[in-house]
């Protein structure tokens, strides 16, 4: 059930945090038990998180493949009826992505809770698997990848371009979990503080579900005009309007007075959601999105929470129903959110150290590794 | 349509801030509109808030008459066919009890956001309506007390005794509210920060909707033990366990080791809040209560808000709605909740200066002043 | 406070269910109170509700003046201070429309519920305000129109035109009060129960929140290019595909073959209530929309409720931050949702009786009254 | 892994409906695979369904043992290391219940929509599982009855007897789920239609829930008898009581003149559900719970719906989850909510048509199977 494989393969390896990633040869696993996979890497994605990690600013095991959005052709399969988590045939040579995270389907959290996203034995390709013994490849950048049976794997059908899938990469699922939580309604106004990744999901999203009007808090220039280019009526550039009270009476005076109805902090700074608080109206929404890292604790003050009667909101990574949502959204909507075009630099696996040094300096759209480019 | 008024009456007047209040006199009003009453006060609650007023923590308006958890008779009606709240015809002697807060019904909190709780011109006797002129009698330290036409007035039924009424006080309204926003379901788990009023009146509330089990921190011994008569299943004493780890495993242990599904804080320092937010499980609700005061902030980490996928919600004060609730609860389960035991201690007008030093240094069940006794 | 008045105006009446409307002449108001107003009628639409009334078909009050989707400019006012319902001063000459349903703001459902829209004493001005006594000015269909000091008039922005209100009508605000029970999320699928005015509007939302795919059944033709104009991805005309099953059929193709997720209907006739339930993948949400009559019962069996977990909802009427929503989604997206492009005949009051008929033989798009023209 | 377990057992086999069940031995598997188990059956509930089921009226595949509701303690296990559903270790001897429904954990309804109550693929043991073949033992009506490693078994704890288990029996469970999906709140009026199992149920969990008043309409007499030990505040006898105008002045009598804020159906005729819409208040909340059967339609209004502005809501059968709650419930609350008390009447396995007879004329109270008494 295979397509002619070769022995081993290329992987750029995360060996020591601060170390330039070293290129290693991996042997491919021999036997795929049924439901396992091994996809050929088409496109792996330069997540931000890979930088941080990079830095060390996670615990996580080494030796580790980075690499977490991923898409790739199916090169051999453990059993020939696999299907995709939809139910539908995978076949050697479709096309996939898949989600990063393994949940243990028995723990609290995955069955009293219904809250997966927060398994107890949670792993995540790309982060919590080291590549230290077979089956080694299981990470985005390298030219194959293993698939264990549990891993939820979407087949990705003809009209939706690789590039939508790891130009929105793990962001958007991000941002679809988040929007899940919120509940927000057509016709509030929605302020998004941060430009970045997830907030141009998050301001996609808010679009498409009528958001009005829809602002967003960020830089630099470049990115607020991607922005606008996707839907936001009123960008404020935190580099032009440095002082918080004057942003704070640009926002109130787009809505109503009072403040948004509900504000998605996707900056990843926690004075952000200091200066979040004051932005939302009372009885409003405030979506705690961009602290996927812990960028330790600012002093917020619990009163506002009772005064202005807000609730704050959190959610965590994703699941597979978010993804099934992000990629027909991606497929029929990506004319007016064009996240295709965000990809802006590709590197091969001999260049993933300049490709880490290009995310972290902020000098890219999104770049992705080619791995068999 | 009045029993014979006198010409004036004797108030407890707060002219300085950390000053003693004064007994002066004021006359009542010769005139009513319709709906307008008068009341001559049976029992006057003093509250927590009081002493924190009469600090000056707040910016309010001098002279005034605190006071706002009050019962009395009907002395004067402007109109024979004044009604009460929910409709039923009021008399001359009839007792009743009121809502503090009086709103505009017309800015966007009231109108657009049905949040009038927030509303942006609200008026609270005993808080922001000062005594200086006429119809002065605006607090429940006196002997009589006013209430304008827009006042929510409660007719007290004869099987709620005033005890029960000032003895809960606004620490059950204010509960109510909090867990209307809660939406707290049975056979949830669910932990009391906080002993006090707020803390025991919450308990109250957890423990008529099913919360199972009911866990609370707090103290001293004697609160912590009135819990355990309203039906706390583990109380956790916070002068014996000082350790925040210990506190946290005990929690932990009471709940299947994952946390609470639901967390009240009812204590009003910003710490307790860093503390709560570890005690609740992922995926649970946090209710900020306590912090109708403004404590200041605490050191807060959002990436908790994020990774535990919590909901932080808040509630401000009540609406008339939440007493109906609150009275009918008082009037049908008191067996079980004793509110009306709580009253330790009465003072005449005279002393109401030795009753807030009682009441701050926590010498007190619920302290009430008897204007008339 | 008032442009030079007309002592009378003209108005059209109906006398008897099934009878021709007669033009007569009421005296204008000579005082108005404080917040009262009088309005020289600009637009009054023909509601479908409007031939239902004039056939009988509820019980209302007679003689009555119809119309309750108005605009018009303020020619009187009882106090140079009044406001509009959203805070903004009111002036002579100034364009506003208005709810039609005024509220009590005393019984249980106005303080209590929370549910003003059940107001136990609702007035609504076209339908339960008989004109046999002054002020008589209680209906769209007259030169000028009285208001209440307790009605929630709207002043309407000046890039807003009355073509666009009355173009969407009654219909637009009843389906922002859907659609806020519903709670629909974006990349919901949902399906439209008819192509009438309650339909367009439902659709039109439905757009506007992020419906994918979003279909509607109903007919004829051109209400359904119409609808595909409003962006439906999928209509099916019912004068085409006659047989339920093969509609069945077309919706579960269209949405994964398990039914839609919301499905709305806005038909009026209890038969399509049966079939859509079938129409609602399980576990999906049903909005009674399209009942404000009562068009009698059908078979509808109850073990679809329990074995499909359907939530039906439903939501009668409008309140007035309904309009605020419904006036603010006009006036930014008319370019998308051209509600003013609806309005296909205009008559003036001698011509009411063609008017009705008109609508009632479903020869026009909207029908407007135009009392002034 | 196993006690000495017999050859053979006897089982009590559905070979036609409405023919007397016979009894049949049938050989235990050999061989378990990891997390199968055999369970020496303790108690097998006869459930009202099964009356039905042997009446025909579902299709259901036969040979079938019938039972699902049982009781009983691990006779052996596939591995040594098999957890119950919560992740605790099972021995040989323990006592467990279990789920009857086994979902298949792939198709939509079980990934995508997360309702596994729907499951495409459900299979329900006593229901949907013949026993024609090998491992045959799949119902409670037997000594011994096979468990699939997909099973949710709970271990039951020492202090929790099996007679409240099976007394509660799967009415306890379909009303966890039921009240899951009514997020009713404390303090809320609770009207109950029907005092059978599934009524009482929810009559149980309204209390606990802090239902005020709680009503319950049913018969016959010792049935509301039981209601009233269990904490309704009100029963109606549907016998002495036949004019429904007569029990709906008594409804709204009992509830502030409006009716209830939450109707709850446990009866399983759609008339009760005519009746029923119009015992809610308006705004009300409406389940249906008691049509776990197909008894067909009745002339429903949809008007009501609408003007009413209900929320009728519907659950279907149960999940593990709610097993955990239920079971926890039984462990902690029995004294209050005496369900182990319910049964009245034991049969051997000879004796199960008996056992059906009474049953189906409503002799009983719980009726059990003793298999191996």
């Amino acid at each position: 059930m295979s397509t002619s494989l070769p022995a081993s393969c290329s992987c750029a390896v995360m060996t020591g945090f601060n170390q330039p990633l070293e290129t290693r040869s991996f042997p491919l696993p021999r036997e795929l038990k049924p439901g396992e996979l091994i996809i050929k890497v088409e496109l792996a994605g330069v997540c931000g998180t890979d930088v941080h990690l990079h830095k060390g600013e996670l615990k996580i095991p080494l030796p580790l493949i980075l690499g977490h959005e991923t898409t790739g052709r199916v090169a051999a399969m453990g059993a020939s009826d696999t299907k995709d988590w939809l139910g539908r045939p995978l076949a050697i040579g479709d096309r996939v992505s898949f989600t990063v995270g393994r949940t243990c389907k028995t723990c609290r959290y995955c069955r009293v809770y219904r809250l997966p996203s927060r398994c107890l034995n949670r792993k995540a390709y790309g982060v919590s698997t080291p590549c230290g013994e077979a089956p080694h490849l299981l990470g985005g950048y390298g030219q194959y990848h293993f698939l264990y049976a549990d891993t939820a794997v979407f087949r990705l059908p003809d009209d939706l371009p690789s590039e939508a899938v790891v130009g929105a990469g793990c962001s958007l699922v991000t941002a679809v979990h988040g929007f899940e939580k919120l509940q927000m309604q057509w016709a509030e106004s929605v302020l998004i503080q941060g430009s970045g990744p997830v907030g141009l999901a998050s301001l996609a999203i808010a679009k498409e579900a009528g958001a009005r009007p829809l602002i967003v808090i960020g830089g630099p220039r470049d990115r607020l005009e991607r922005c606008q280019r996707f839907g936001a009526d009123l960008t404020i550039d935190i580099d032009e309007v440095r002082d918080p009270a004057v942003r704070r009476k640009m926002v109130l005076d787009a809505t109503g007075g009072l403040g948004a109805d509900v504000v998605v902090e996707c900056v990843g700074h926690p004075q952000a959601v200091v200066e979040g608080w004051e932005l939302a109206r009372d009885g409003g929404k405030y979506l705690v999105l961009g602290h996927y890292g812990d960028a330790g604790p600012a002093m917020l003050n619990p009163h506002l929470i009772t005064r202005k009667e807000l609730t704050v909101l959190g959610a965590w990574g994703s699941e597979p129903q978010h993804w099934t949502i992000a990629l027909e959204f991606l497929r029929t909507r990506r004319s007016d959110y064009p996240f295709h075009e965000l990809i802006t630099h590709r590197f091969s696996i001999g260049q993933v150290n300049e490709a880490l040094q290009a995310v972290a300096s902020w000098q890219t759209g999104k770049a992705v590794i080619v791995p068999n480019g």
